[in-house]
């Protein structure tokens, strides 16, 4: 695939994956991809990571039901991230936050400023 | 700072570090940080990054002029990537677009969809 062979994957053969909600613009998560993970996110339209712990493909939602929907795809300037709008279902954190990024910098400590979803 | 001891540095001792528009929400970069342009960039209030490619300490915007004004910090659930709120002088990209993020994917090809700043 054409598209795949302009991004530049690190020496471990992945690339970090911005995703960002499409109805409100938050940055909701980073996670990776190596390139059958982006090839299968470009192909079926959901997010499909490839997990740095677990060392396996990593379908976003696969267990959680917490799917994300891909609306449009961005890559940068140098070819070695990639940006995606997403409909996000649910919680995009595990520890049910809409976003992985709750906390927020307050003086010389992380303050959690958002709530955790219902389940 | 205690700030800094809930940061998770890769083996490389860098941190991602995704820049965002406060304006409008836009995604303009994402680069990294080590502990020290990390400490710089909460000390100053200015994006302080560290080149993988030039190895050193980067100043966003000293000698473009582009410098990125912090206005909020943000730590995911893991504590290894960054989000930064942003006051973006003229171009955050080299390329002179706005964000570095100017490509999408369209069919099987890669469009630039965003116009260069007049300079």
């Amino acid at each position: 695939m054409d598209l795949l062979d302009k991004v530049k994957f690190d020496h471990n053969g992945l690339v970090p994956a911005i995703a960002q909600d499409a109805a409100n613009g938050d940055v909701l998560m980073l996670a990776y991809m190596n390139r059958d993970s982006l090839q299968e996110t470009l192909e079926k339209g959901v997010m499909v990571y490839y997990s740095r712990s677990r060392q396996k493909r990593w379908l976003k939602g696969e267990t959680s039901g917490h799917v994300q929907k891909v609306k449009e795809v961005y890559l940068d300037c140098d070819g070695d991230t990639l940006l995606f709008a997403i409909d996000q279902t649910g919680a995009a954190c595990h520890e049910n936050y809409r976003t992985c990024f709750f906390r927020k910098r307050v003086g010389e400590a992380w303050e959690i400023f958002k709530e955790k979803l219902k389940d």
